[in-house]
């Protein structure tokens, strides 16, 4: 459960705030205005729908052209209902929304669900017109979904305040898995195709237009629902990084898995999506990256939503360990030796491990089945289906001697042989019994009754051996995310001694004072301002040294010739100072030269580039990635929002390819990766911390020396975002 | 169709050896040896099915204890049959198999399929069992399946000599996509899938043992078999990689696409492929390479397999221009913004374009739904459910302004409105008579009968409008590799004038004395045996110049201090070649120096590395990499079967992440990518000429100028194969 104490709570204004949003997902009675008679009609299907599926509160229809609506007594407006109503569900023209949520209010009720559309979606008049029903919603207590939303279900509570057309064909068994998406249509669509695979559905929100709950709402709220154990999210666009992190958080701290399909990936996509939603889609690796930091799992399919999402209910059902989940050992036992393979091979790079059976026990299988493959994959051979009875013998010596998470039997289409189908499910029935702790999942073709019929017997059913073993991975993933996630809070400022970050443009001795007030190691380095000073620094500092114009103005120090490197003597570091200083008049001659810094060359160093860019969403994200080819030419980078700690750092740097060379890959020494670790959290805090006062930061190269010897900066540039002097501004006045 | 003068038949001993399978896919008589009157039994089961699905030809049960069976009239033996049996299926112990295939034989049968299990799969006895089986065949005209397979089936001919489970409960739609597998239980599971998915099913075969008929031959077959459209291979290993790629080059001269799933790819799965089949998985980079080169297209799973054979097959049976298909330009309308853009993400990723709608086509749909999105995808909004009409109005302006090789029309669950539903079936249906050429594919989700609808009117249909994308993308990848593929025979060694590659290890010099001959550019080099000579031989090519030691013994010439680089003056040049041949003396005593190698100093060039590994599959196999970390520590590698042509190789290296260098990253200008494909080739037809006499070739680095100024060769390696030798004994002899 969530932590009533946890301080993620701020962000949706407390727990009691949070707790609003009961009269949305729960209500204890419902008024319907613009209640029709037509059951097809969009103010006419939640009546059927409430009805159809047994809503036990109150149903209200508001119409006032009616007594009756589809059999309920009408009222003529919410002001004559005879008990304030928990919810009002609105399905009017858009120009009535304002005053009917007034209206709402003033008669008593918590939330409200408005279907309307023609609103910020159309742009021009519709925004402005949502505009007038944002500000109607911040003066009032109503929580409310939408504008332009399908609505909301709770499947559990057979309460069904929507109008998707996916319930006319029947709803869902009811579950423990939470859907909150923004668009009407995919989740709709998600519903039938939960509902089709018989897949338990918990609550389910589609957020629409966001005028007051939006996902990260639906998400938190459900972090602490004890109805709900799974969530699903389905996002076009996140406007609010903050929130959505902190819900994903509170699941996170609940121990609930969130699987979280995000649309608008690719190029095209992006266009599209800014055509459909207006929001800002944000930079795809970055979104990558928080929802690694925050434990949550980034699906890129439908299918693999589900077949996720079934998987992880039926994990929480059981009370299956997170800490087996996350080990993740499969063992595979098969009726089709290629399937066996294929499934090894998906299984493995899905982030599974096939250990072998131990050598007992493979000898008794072989004694059981003289031919079969006994390591694991597991076949036995079409002998099993000359004597069925082998099925339940062979696993339970996987099962007993076997050290398994989860086991997979594949057995093919069997099921469409009423005979045998019904022994092997007797099998695997028994095994369940017997043995607790591992999933268990049959994959088979048959008949649709047996896929009901091993659910039953307490395993999993996936017709495609596949997509078994794929979403088997996905839990282990999620809970892999789960067992490394730390949650690095924001460092206050004002009670850590952090460097400001000025208002002007820095050079590169300012940026490093920067960085090292931070705890960022960077290079012994002297600002000289004359040759003899020069050959003074270099002799101290040990040759050879490396020599660099000093200027505000000038970023790019190579290409004005304001380099040296391997400055071997006193002689050659004053006829230096005089060659860079000439060079700066030459080819710079307005930029302010502060001087030459110089600092000792660093031999034997893997470079890297650290970096710190705004994300529009999600605010300072920190960039790691090798020097060279890796970054310009491969673009082989790994992003994660600021702030985070050193072991967080370690999974950044081991996910980009890269990172091969830092373990000393071509003979060389491994490098110190804990100092490179240390400096990407130190730069995160830093970044966290002031995050208004800069635009960018780049540490480039970063020197990191082999194990034991730590890590340097060797060059750093701070872009000011201008904003402190706008801030200087304001409290000047 | 097959080009009946195709070379590629030679290796499936001409056309009219392999038209002799046809008596394997639709004999005109078959006898069942071990017939049971058991249904249920492997004897049995042939009988029910060939009797249910209506077999046409003759069928004689061979079964000296009973005078008939299963209602049939039963023979005591092979020989007393009142006609010879195009077909003998064998359902007998092992051991009977080779008398009964001599008794087939001598009654006149063509063609034979072995059930019976117990031979080289079970190793020992049984391999032993298989050779006595294979040298049977090869002293008759028999062409067999087996042993232990499953059989053949052939849906359009209604001929079924297989005892395959999945026939139970019923038969698949006949249809033009043919089935070539080894592994009985894949096949079997596959024909299920499609069955129940209503894939029409041509010829299928699962070739088991493999004791004559393989994959190959079946694949050669189908390409010449006109009721053969699409084929679909699922294989273990590939035993004879030569005769497989004749197969697929069959097809693909055809004009059929090969869809291919390789089983055993991760190591775990590699392991449990040793264990199943013996035979040698081969290495699977070099696996995909050939395919490529063949222009089959690799799958990853049954489902990919399956969606694409549907998609293809759709696509042959509306004669659907593979020019078209190759240029994947796709067009989405679709009910759901969201869904538009996760197709939209999937169709990019999978290599399909979504050209913009032309401006006016934009303003037309913008008047029938004022806030649709009219780019691409195209999503009418939620109006299109009000005024269902829409649907055609909207499809008549994309179908007619837009230039779409296809479009999906994603309509969610609408086909449980029934109303809404035939609206739009009607609307897809008359689209598709109005306009010749896009494949249309409908994705909905709906009562079972709905796709029916759908399909017999003319268009595909998806549940998963994702997997829709990617089929469609796979299509475009297939007939892309189809527009590619060139066939490059391999060069005559006696015809060209080749170099030999001698027996003995070669050094640096002879090595690119013979990568010179066979057309590859090598540095200019002067071998020098004193340091006055290498003084003239550096002053003649130009300071500053290079300086290695030759000898054969020594391979990694710079471990033992035997290069110099940057040797810029006749001076150093002397002093080079003394210190050189010290080096060589002190650290490698008992090497024979040949002298020095002085060649000039290269710069402005990529290093690259070119590389011929022997396959123990494929044969030889040309390698390309970036010279440094991508190679090292990326393993950033593409591979070809030798021999190809500069455009094969254009498209080899362009597979390379770090080629992105040769286009001019970092600043530098493009490089010589002709100069470097036209070397590729050249190595790759001396590999192929040459391919019994080495072990490996390695050029390496292989540096790439400027754009226009060619490629040389720094330094080679070539190890013999030492067979050369053997051979020259042999022939003494």
């Amino acid at each position: 459960m969530t932590d009533p104490q946890s301080p993620l709570l701020r962000h949706f204004a407390g727990r009691r705030r949070l707790e609003t949003l009961d009269a949305l997902f729960a209500p204890r009675s419902i008024a319907l205005v613009g209640a029709s008679q037509d059951p097809r009609k969009i103010g006419g299907r939640p009546l059927v729908f409430l009805k159809r599926y047994g809503y036990p509160g109150e149903i209200y229809p508001i119409n006032p052209q009616y007594a009756e609506v589809q059999g309920l007594r009408a009222f003529p407006s919410l002001a004559a209902l005879p008990a304030p109503p928990e919810q009002v569900v609105v399905a009017l023209p858009a120009a009535k929304v304002p005053e009917v949520l007034n209206e709402a209010a003033a008669a008593g009720a918590k939330s409200a669900v408005v279907f309307s559309a023609g609103f910020a979606e159309t742009g021009g008049e519709g925004a402005r017109l949502q505009d007038r029903v944002t500000a109607t919603i911040a003066a009032s207590p109503l929580r409310v979904l939408g504008p332009n939303c399908i609505g909301v279900i709770n499947v559990p509570g057979r309460c069904y305040g929507t109008f998707a057309i996916a319930l006319e064909s029947g709803t869902a068994p009811a579950g423990e898995t939470g859907f909150a998406v923004q668009s009407g249509a995919m989740g709709s669509h998600l519903f039938i195709l939960a509902r089709n695979a018989g897949i338990g559905v918990g609550r389910w929100a589609a957020t629409g237009n966001e005028a007051d709950v939006d996902v990260a709402d639906c998400i938190a709220w459900m972090a602490s629902d004890p109805g709900t154990q799974v969530i699903v999210c389905c996002l076009e666009a996140c406007r609010d990084g903050a929130r959505f992190r902190a819900a994903l958080g509170l699941a996170r701290e609940a121990g609930k898995p969130v699987l979280v399909l995000k649309i608008g990936a690719s190029e095209v996509g992006q266009a599209a999506a800014a055509s459909h939603t207006g929001m800002l889609a944000g930079n795809d690796a970055v979104f990558d990256a928080v929802l690694r930091q925050e434990a949550a799992l980034r699906v890129d399919s439908i299918e693999a939503l589900l077949d996720t999402a079934y998987v992880a209910a039926h994990a929480a059902k059981r009370r299956f360990s997170k800490a087996r989940a996350a080990r993740g050992r499969l063992g595979i036992v098969t009726l089709s030796g290629g399937f066996g393979i294929l499934m090894a091979d998906v299984a493995s790079k899905a982030g599974l491990t096939l250990p072998e059976l131990p050598a007992e026990a493979q000898r008794e299988i072989l004694e059981l089945v003289p031919f079969a493959a006994a390591r694991n994959p597991i076949d036995p051979t079409a002998q099993l289906n000359v004597v069925p009875e082998l099925l339940e013998k062979c696993l339970d010596v996987v099962l007993a001697k076997g050290d398994f998470d989860a086991l997979v039997v594949f057995i093919s289409g069997v099921p469409y042989s009423p005979d045998l189908g019904k022994i092997y499910l007797q099998a695997v029935g028994k095994m369940r019994k017997r043995y607790g702790e591992p999933l268990i999942v049959l994959s088979a073709v048959g008949p649709a009754a047996y896929r009901r019929r091993v659910e039953r017997a307490g395993c999993l059913y996936f017709e495609d051996s596949v997509r078994a073993c794929i979403a088997l991975g996905a839990l282990r993933t999620l809970f892999a995310l789960h067992a490394d996630a730390r949650v690095s809070a924001p460092p206050d400022p004002c009670a850590e001694d952090f460097p400001g970050i000025p208002d002007h443009p820095t050079d590169e001795v300012e940026a490093k004072r920067i960085l090292a007030a931070a705890g960022i190691p960077v290079i012994a380095e002297a600002l000289v301002a004359s040759p003899e000073e020069a050959a003074a620094a270099a002799a101290r500092l040990g040759f050879p040294v490396a020599m660099k114009i000093v200027s505000p103005e000038i970023a790019h120090k190579t290409e004005i010739g304001g380099v040296l490197l391997g400055v071997a003597t006193p002689e050659e570091a004053r006829r230096g100072y005089a060659a860079l200083v000439a060079a700066a008049t030459e080819k710079a001659p307005a930029a302010r030269v502060r001087g030459v810094a110089v600092s000792p060359m660093i031999a034997h160093a893997v470079e890297t580039i650290l970096g710190v860019v705004q994300d529009p969403v999600f605010g300072p994200v920190v960039m790691f990635g090798l020097g060279g080819v890796f970054v310009e030419t491969l673009r082989d980078v790994a992003f994660r929002a600021a702030p985070f700690d050193a072991g967080e750092a370690v999974r950044m740097i081991g996910e980009v390819k890269g990172s091969a060379l830092l373990r000393g890959a071509r003979g060389k020494p491994p490098a110190d990766v804990a100092a490179l670790a240390a400096a990407l959290a130190a730069l995160s805090r830093l970044a966290a911390a002031r995050r208004d006062d800069f635009a960018a930061i780049d540490v480039n190269p970063f020197a990191v020396l082999p194990a034991g010897r730590g890590a340097v900066a060797l060059d750093a540039l701070v872009v000011p975002s201008g904003r402190g002097a706008q801030k200087a501004m304001l409290n000047a006045r």
